[in-house]
């Protein structure tokens, strides 16, 4: 149960977010790898409408998460993700190879994959009023769907991008596939739907993920209905 | 002078790209952090047209760069700068909080700021004669800058992203700025050109670029005007 309010490692999360939004911040991704790799951590909550002054000289972009543990202090859930792998075997294998191929699909995740992904699913969320959102989607859609397709193609019947092994690179995938499978982009790539449940399985995902909604339940507005 | 056709380093880039994208295909981040660490490398030009049947088994996403030296074989630039990196202390700090750092920024480069970079950069590129993306410019353009401002002010009048060292980090967020800089974004905050030629002018960056345009010269269509 890593989570424990005297941890040395400590993160940054939101106290509460839209629903659209709950189950996807990216804290989710540095709480799944603590949990895999067995470390405790604690949360510092932040309002995500009204950020401490003070947020902007630890995260220059005033996101979450951030890491700090005594010996580090760093944002960008890619480099929080890997700096946790790096102290467990379970996500980062140790030989080069192993070690720069989950690294390398880490880097996928968040440059070939998920802006395109992102995009297309900010399209309904933030311009669905907008005339040039309307315009946009048929092409948003199919750029998002040949990425998607690429990673299936890989994928084949693998278990996970590297054979049988989860690393790093799997947990920033799925976390990625989530976004896609939320706006509907994985129907026709059906082995990814699957790979995105072997990963939600995983007992570290599910209690990373109740652990993140627990604390939106605990800060849901008064008089706002869910 | 890293280009050696007898290298165990092997990356590969394009033979030729059209004009608005020579100096800034993927490759050239692979190369600068190879001429930075003094590290000998070897070229596999492809047809950016034609790419090899085989291809996509390397690189799932039939992009540049791959890099493979008998150790490993990775794709995304990320992960291969990187790679390079750790084995060369001018480019990665040895201790943890300046090695994650240096990574965390890496990161932030290319998903915190390259997506709206990018997107906002394609809308002239590839679809200046679209109706939807004459709408969305300003909305991009807006976005794009606020990222950009977001490293502006972190940046301020530091020589590099964590002082006066530079880093990977330094080296994917230069390489960002830089499409940036083409689409004209840059002009309001003063400090990212400057931060821009500081990378620029460095003897490594030069070689680079000279060497990656070097093959497009050679390999320029004939019969059809640069």
């Amino acid at each position: 149960m890593p989570l424990n309010p005297n941890a040395s490692i400590e993160i940054t999360a939101y106290h509460w977010v839209p629903e659209f939004a709950q189950g996807l911040v990216r804290d989710l991704r540095a709480r799944w790898a603590l949990e895999e790799a067995g470390l405790d951590y604690r949360v510092r909550l932040l309002d995500v409408q009204a950020k401490p002054a003070g947020y902007v000289r630890e995260q220059p972009f005033e996101q979450v998460p951030c890491l700090s543990d005594g010996k580090v202090s760093i944002f960008e859930s890619g480099a929080i993700v890997q700096y946790i792998g790096e102290q467990s075997e379970t996500l980062l294998p140790r030989d080069p190879q192993g070690k720069y191929r989950a690294i390398q699909w880490s880097y996928a995740a968040l440059n070939s994959v998920e802006p395109a992904v992102q995009h297309r699913t900010l399209l309904d969320i933030f311009y669905a009023d907008q005339e040039w959102a309307r315009l946009r989607k048929p092409s948003a859609d199919e750029f998002a769907r040949l990425k998607l397709k690429r990673v299936s193609d890989w994928l084949g019947d693998k278990q996970y991008l590297e054979g049988d092994r989860f690393t790093i690179g799997d947990l920033m995938m799925i976390t990625v596939l989530r976004l896609g499978a939320k706006a509907g982009l994985l129907e026709s790539t059906p082995n990814l739907p699957l790979y995105v449940q072997r990963g939600e399985k995983r007992p570290a995902f599910q209690q990373a993920l109740a652990d993140q909604l627990a604390a939106f339940r605990e800060h849901e507005p008064q008089g706002e209905a869910a």
